[in-house]
């Protein structure tokens, strides 16, 4: 195994093990002792990956930003619902995504700029519904970054009550629920009638998005 | 001071003791030691209210619970607009109440039923939404159960957001945007022009339940 490879995987198990870590104890609590006994990696490893505990944190806190290169639709409001539903799936299935989700809503993390998470978010969705505005897609009143915000929070509210009552199995559903109450405020009633909302769109979408970029998700672990 | 009002006044320093502990360390990593020590109060006295430290996160929950006895309204749909700002309203004024959402949204509580606080706020809206369809106030697709979650989840999500973006200073904007979104897929077109959604409602009508309910809000620190 190639050098890079073998500096690629330690990182990654450092990061699995700091997320299990702050699941289970909340950042506040965890040590960078724990995470390295987690990780069974050397304290010089850690820290040649990265500085302090805050730094792994963001090194989690990253795993949940917004896939870059989701399919291209000629609605752009139906890149925005698929944003949605792909996080909804990769917050099913992806226990690193899960983590930075929850380090993002961690009161107790005080050190950590939590608010850069909501911000990335925001500009992404932001990004879109301003193309979706020079498509001619949104109603007239719509404040994009107003909307933006508000589905940001929203979404990270929704998943939360997910994982409380059932581990985020209803999901997708529950997104589905959350976009068929807020798009009938900002898209012209036409297109809304073209938009997939269905709770399974994340899983069709992201494996769409997996065939056409398999280097960026082919696990770092088989080197 | 009678015997009762100071069993009263030591109940609520340990919940507002627990309440700090639980926001700095995560309900997790918290001890009974710790909030007996931040309360100033004795085991014995911590005992004879609270059985475990589970008990006592279980008191805290319960400061977030919806309040009753808000005024009533002739429109079902502004009395779930008020609950929506009043809520945003104590939100900022109440370290318990932040104390109590923040331990729903706290993953490392996994032996707290987090899921009843979120229960608790879905049937209370569940409950005015039914109140609203009967009156004829909801258009006619809507489940009264999918919108009670989603509005919960949503407003969970919006003010923790606003927590980290600004320590809630900008909440009642944040939820006023929040019903901005939501409403026009909820109410019928006529009723919707008459609601109040602006960001002040919340303090406004928080005035007016306590002027309606002094004996319910009387700080008991003032025995």
């Amino acid at each position: 195994m190639a050098q890079q490879d073998r500096a690629i995987r330690t990182r990654r198990s450092i990061l699995e093990a700091a997320a299990r870590v702050f699941g289970e104890r909340g950042y506040a609590s965890a040590t960078v002792e724990e995470i390295l006994n987690r990780a069974g990696v050397t304290r010089g490893a850690l820290y040649f990956h990265f500085s302090s505990k805050e730094e792994v944190a963001l090194g989690v806190l990253e795993a949940q930003l917004p896939l870059d290169r989701l399919p291209e639709r000629s609605s752009k409001l139906q890149k925005l619902v698929d944003h949605g539903m792909v996080m909804a799936h990769r917050l099913q299935h992806d226990p690193l995504v899960q983590a930075g989700v929850s380090l993002a809503l961690d009161q107790g993390a005080r050190e950590l700029d939590r608010d850069a998470a909501f911000r990335a978010w925001t500009e992404q969705l932001e990004q879109i519904l301003t193309e979706a505005r020079s498509q001619g897609e949104l109603l007239p009143h719509i404040d994009v970054t107003d909307t933006a915000e508000f589905l940001t929070g929203a979404f990270a509210g929704v998943q939360a009550m997910s994982q409380a009552s059932c581990n985020r199995a209803d999901l997708g559903r529950r997104v589905s629920v959350l976009l068929r109450h807020v798009l009938p405020s900002i898209s012209t009633p036409a297109l809304l009638a073209a938009l997939d909302l269905s709770p399974d769109r994340g899983e069709r979408v992201f494996e769409e998005y997996e065939a056409n970029s398999p280097a960026a998700t082919a696990p770092v672990t088989q080197g």
